[in-house]
């Protein structure tokens, strides 16, 4: 079939839309009719070239929300008009990883879908002879993509696409380091680095569960009042720090923090989350992804002396398990998205999404499907 | 009163028997006259001048089991004839960090302790005008010494001295680390880097623990018939390994070790320990002393794909409530410790027990007071 889709053909340059050839599904597999996608900074990070595996031409995008239009052979889990949010972290509840029920991290089918290709070795997008790699195992970016059956997430059907959308990588991820990674238990000290579209679900995940003090560290004074709606109760623009970053947040703790968080993706940064945790019990998760070669560091008497280091992907997040509970609690009321999404546009004019973000103006660029 | 000790007068150099100037215990204090006392690699950092904050004059000594022989006014928890191990790290059950339930670090007399004084501000020991330092806490290299109440754990009187002064240290930092801190559970793959007097204690609290594989790594095989004694399944030298040595952990242990213990202080091994963890859920525990200013690093990767990055001190035991327990399992014969002591020396030659260290011919030395 055709399809619609944003190509990349060439890390740095502009995405572009175009008709390309979609096969459809094989055994085990599904295909969804995209309805919405965010855009996330990790497609950012893949389409300037900074990502040293990053493959290209591919079709991007890894936070989507959608409909089964289609199913291949053997598919048992979801059915034809399922609403999904697509997973790029899968749960195939039958590998080694998911049978540990220690991590979230399914190695089902993670070898091909770090090649960009199905689990087939196979990639279904295609103009003329053209083979266009699949992103994340996901490919969000098109308006309609196949994915197995264990890469899509169940919801309920009365859940606006336009807002779901954001579970399938943010939300569940901001909210997820705190619930499922950091366990962060009511009257908790939480210290968040970065107040982006993981930090401020973060900030949310840290209120929802209870914390005391919920501190963000952002130099964008603009995120401060958008962070305390969320449920921010302290925030700490390092530029107005006189003095030890860490020693400052040290104290606004009363001696650490419990927890802390780092949502940007810089290795300094990273240390000083760690640094300003508790003597004893506190636990710094990192989030961001850092570039390519950069290494974190710290001495060593850091940890002996009782401090956790531990990071996340997906929040922790079972895909399959964890998402459509993420859907339940937004259609509660529980979590806010809508004031995360700051910005909609047309997959027609998407390019303007990676604008919005390098500017700091969006939070999350959602990209509607007509 | 004057008691026997050894002291050090200066980094490097031999220690000196004195007799030495005592001041009784003050109030919430007790004086133990020593019976017994290990000497750890940890009173060599210090003597050898590589520890930043070592203070001269001092007499050395952490490691010790003896018996109250006075108490100072308002002691409770212990009186005159009872049995004791010193504590380098109390239990106040008062403290932030003792209520807090997260951590055995307690920090009740910690900044006195850190300036080799009592928590009064004053050294009870002296030669003529010249003060003395006290040493963790606890100046074991005497034969009488003064400590708050809340450094000593009462344990039964059937307990030989010569061998339980080794839980005062080394025995709880091994066996503490794998149950308090790492918490390994029964299936679990351990490997230990360093089979000295702590790892080989981190291998029997593996073995307790059920663990499948315990795979030691060490550069001395004479370490390997005494640790196979302990539980170890594996022996690596890594002069045997060809190739990666993390590689080659990672196929032994089918995948990554599910918990990893760095018992050198090694900074590199402590980059390795962690690399070796299985993805998803590996958890590695610092315990090795890093050299002064040394700093651990790695890709952040590695915990974003679910390793965790801790330590322990004192094995995250509380003195005075797992201790006793400790003492029991070994008069239970549920551990081991008579095999780790290989070497007994009066006090008058305990600079040969240095000695013994650096050839490697020892695991624990006990020097005992006549």
């Amino acid at each position: 079939m055709k399809t619609r889709a944003a190509v990349a053909y060439e890390a740095g340059k502009p995405l572009v839309i175009e008709d390309v050839e979609l096969d459809g599904p094989k055994a085990g597999e599904v295909l969804v009719e995209m309805k919405a996608t965010g855009v996330c900074h990790t497609d950012e990070f893949t389409r300037s070239g900074a990502d040293p595996e990053g493959l290209f031409p591919v079709i991007f995008g890894h936070e989507g929300a959608g409909v089964v239009v289609d199913v291949g052979p053997g598919v048992t889990s979801v059915a034809k008009g399922d609403h999904v949010i697509l997973l790029y972290t899968p749960e195939c509840r039958a590998c080694k990883s998911c049978l540990s029920h220690k991590t979230n991290l399914c190695t089902a089918i993670r070898a091909t879908q770090g090649k960009g290709v199905m689990p087939d070795g196979t990639s279904r997008f295609s103009i003329g002879k053209t083979k266009i790699h699949h992103y994340m195992g996901c490919s969000t970016f098109a308006q309609h993509t196949v994915l197995p059956e264990i890469a899509v997430a169940k919801v309920r059907s009365d859940a606006p696409f336009d807002k779901i959308c954001y579970i399938g990588c943010g939300v569940t991820t901001g909210i997820g380091a705190v619930m499922y990674t950091a366990k962060v238990e009511p009257g908790a000290n939480v210290v968040v680095f970065g107040l982006g579209g993981i930090g401020l679900n973060v900030v949310q995940g840290a209120r929802i569960a209870g914390a005391d003090k919920i501190i963000g560290v952002d130099l964008n004074p603009a995120r401060e009042s958008l962070a305390r709606k969320l449920g921010l109760t302290h925030f700490v623009n390092p530029k107005n720090v006189q003095g030890d970053l860490v020693a400052h947040l040290v104290e606004l703790t009363g001696g650490g923090a419990d927890y802390s968080f780092e949502c940007v993706g810089n290795v300094t940064l990273m240390r000083q989350a760690l640094e300003c945790c508790h003597r004893g019990w506190g636990v710094s998760v990192i989030i961001g992804v850092a570039g390519a070669g950069q290494e974190i560091s710290t001495r060593p008497f850091q940890l002996v002396t009782g401090r956790v280091w531990k990071g996340t992907a997906f929040g922790g997040a079972r895909g399959r398990t964890d998402v459509p509970k993420m859907v339940d609690w937004y259609m509660d009321g529980k979590i806010d998205i809508d004031s995360l999404i700051t910005h909609k546009l047309p997959l027609a004019r998407i390019n303007e999404s990676f604008d919005l973000m390098h500017e700091g103006k969006s939070i999350r660029t959602v990209v509607e499907f007509g």
